[in-house]
């Protein structure tokens, strides 16, 4: 029977993970694949130590790993886009398999990468680094490559989507909120990444590469995150029946590309609007299914590896050379402006309160060609809150409108924006 | 560029969805797979023409299709037990890789066609005979192969969710919803498969073959269709926050399997619940990643061709002899007796309205040890009717007090049962 020497470059929470479910399935995965997969050699990073590993398999010199004859496949669990580029790179030229959970790497060196692996005949798998062990890569390189995927619609990271529905179902504010998920370790100590749609954009680089077959980096997804959602506003959507969620939105508009991660408000009744806590879901829609839907666990270590392992048994089972495209980016297609993108939008304005007001506001969305849909006043004495839900706009125009508006006398402080998705 | 070729065997709503996909995206495919993948020959069933198919393709004689050398992949889709059965052993036997969506035929025969293909060094793939365009089944045999899946639960029939959504909607009887559904072809002429639980049995006895490794046939599921399902059993439903769903349920119940399907009632807030009209759904458990659902057209001839495509890719992806696992049922798991399984049941019974029936109720659940969570009598004069929702309670106890119940003199009519999941 064949062995499968694997080597592990970092043995954190996912790393540990890794070495623990490789031991517990050891028997699963050879009855599965007909190969005895073993854990050869892991890097440990300076200054760490896992009093729990064999000391045996233990290096702190990358080259014990790329040196092993025995070693077909590496998983980098190191993270970053430094040294974990310089060790991925050096693996596959190596002609190793490489295995990895590190989205901000793909999503800013993919081509890079996937290229490599390409001229060294060897498979670069990154399930774990879309969301977390739901299989999307997987669908989309396998079961859905002939499908013409024409869009990507959902929530993909945990830590904001836990925020937000814990903003929604206690009327906190954003910082208290932030301040718990810390603590509770559902937010990292810096939690820019994910509070600015970063992470999130990094996810939607990668699966809108794979389904559109076109490259589509980190610098191609505009994203905007959930700093400025505050309670009001999450308070004024659920009056309109309305819940606030950070989106990742791929779409194909007139055979060109526009990907983005952005909050938005869904309908109550949206499958999307009930995914809670630090849940992942996904919707792909094509003419050839309509939908479908993948959902479950965006993070965490135990469904992490589950998607590491699930990772290295692909690339067991698949001979070499016989799937030997890696990135599928075959086409070129264009990217779609966002100015040009039809979109609906939630409003929140502060203005002064005295006659004539309301008329300068919808005289401004007028010349912009931006009809109203609703509009709800609160408040008296000398300041009233108005808050507009519009009809659909070619962006452009909606934030002409908006630069008009916060230069006018009656408007005070900053607009609040949400956009508005059915 | 090595060439693909196909032989389709039925060229009905589903195999000419798969001709027409195979030509219109003839190009992804090739560039997604390196392979020119191609149509060579379509067998016609007697009595069946189809004007659009380019003549030079068809044949009535089974023989041009196993005997074509350069057809490397049939595509079974006859359906049926009968013919299809044997066409599909003599394709494997002649060393042709099989596709197909025929979920009766994998239900009664997969073990004898997994052999087959083990045996000929073939693949035999059939991810549209589980959910339509949801890949569940290359999830569960590629990405969670080693994940130790413990439960599968969800929606794996189009057709009585459709009418299970109606019934809901607008408080229709039964047969009126089936009519309608026939008449708007989401019921077939003779619905049985449907409503009887038989195709959704099928679909889990494939499904849980997979995940938990083991034999299991349609024999080994037991099935309660919706026919029994009334108006007014759904309107006691929704009065106590629960909506009818028929599931398909598989279980490891202490290292054994149980699989089942029946219509059950479930919180209206539950992910499945909102799952409406002919889309199905399937929930997935384990350790490993907690809870991952996939939702889609549960049926449909361009989902089900679709899928059925992304399994010849499949095939054409994975080189012969790497992945020869074609059912991985290298467990012998026993099956857990129903009787043991502890359920919660809704029951509604029609009594003889005078006094002291409700206590001799109570006494057969007491002596039985099933206790009542809450109880609702409704009606009045000579006849009432108490609805009960009880404890989870062994499944034989819960039959033994329904038998003793049914043999009481105030008790009229047939009891309506319903399992009530949470």
């Amino acid at each position: 029977m064949d062995k499968i020497g694997i080597g592990l470059l970092g043995y954190g929470t996912v790393g540990s993970g890794v070495g623990k479910l490789l031991k517990k399935n050891a028997e699963d995965i050879r009855l599965a694949t007909g190969r005895r997969v073993e854990l050869r050699r892991v890097l440990e990073l300076p200054g760490f130590s896992s009093p729990e590993l064999d000391p045996a398999l233990v290096t702190h010199d990358v080259e014990d790993v790329f040196g092993d004859p025995d070693i077909q496949v590496v998983i980098e669990l190191i993270g970053g886009t430094g040294a974990a580029r310089d060790f991925q790179l050096r693996a596959l030229r190596a002609g190793k398999h490489v295995v990895t959970a590190n989205k901000q790497l793909l999503g800013q060196h993919g081509a890079e990468l996937l290229e490599t692996a390409e001229q060294n005949g060897v498979h670069l798998r990154f399930e774990a680094s879309a969301v977390g062990a739901v299989p999307i890569i997987k669908v989309l390189r396998e079961s859905l490559v002939a499908a013409e995927v024409s869009t990507i619609f959902g929530i993909v990271n945990g830590t904001t989507n836990y925020m937000l529905s814990a903003m929604s179902q206690t009327g906190a504010e954003y910082a208290d909120v932030l301040a718990d998920a810390q603590r509770l370790g559902y937010a990292e100590a810096d939690p820019t990444d994910d509070v600015t749609g970063k992470d999130a954009a990094a996810k939607m680089a990668i699966m809108s590469s794979i389904a559109f077959h076109s490259r589509v980096t980190l610098g191609g997804v505009a994203h905007e995150g959930i700093e400025r959602i505050t309670a009001v506003d999450i308070a004024h959507g659920r009056r309109l029946g309305l819940v606030c969620k950070l989106l990742g939105v791929a779409r194909l508009i007139d055979g060109a590309m526009n990907v983005r991660v952005y909050p938005a408000f869904l309908p109550a009744a949206h499958p999307l609007a009930g995914v809670s806590g630090a849940y992942n879901a996904v919707f792909l829609e094509s003419e050839a299914f309509d939908k479908i839907m993948l959902y479950g666990p965006g993070a965490g270590s135990v469904p992490t590896a589950s998607a590491v392992i699930g990772d290295v048994i692909s690339v067991v089972n698949t001979a070499a050379g016989s799937f030997t495209k890696n990135c599928l980016c075959y086409k070129d297609l264009p990217f779609f402006p966002s100015a040009d993108v039809v979109s609906r939008f939630y409003l929140r304005l502060h203005v002064v309160d005295r006659p004539g007001v309301l008329a300068r506001v919808a005289a401004v969305f007028g010349e912009q060609d931006v009809s109203i849909r609703s509009m709800v006043q609160e408040g008296g004495g000398d300041a009233a809150e108005l808050v507009f839900l519009l009809h659909p706009a070619r962006e452009a125009r909606f934030f002409a409108a908006l630069e008009r508006l916060s230069g006018l006398d009656e408007v005070q402080g900053e607009p609040s924006v949400v956009r508005v998705e059915e």
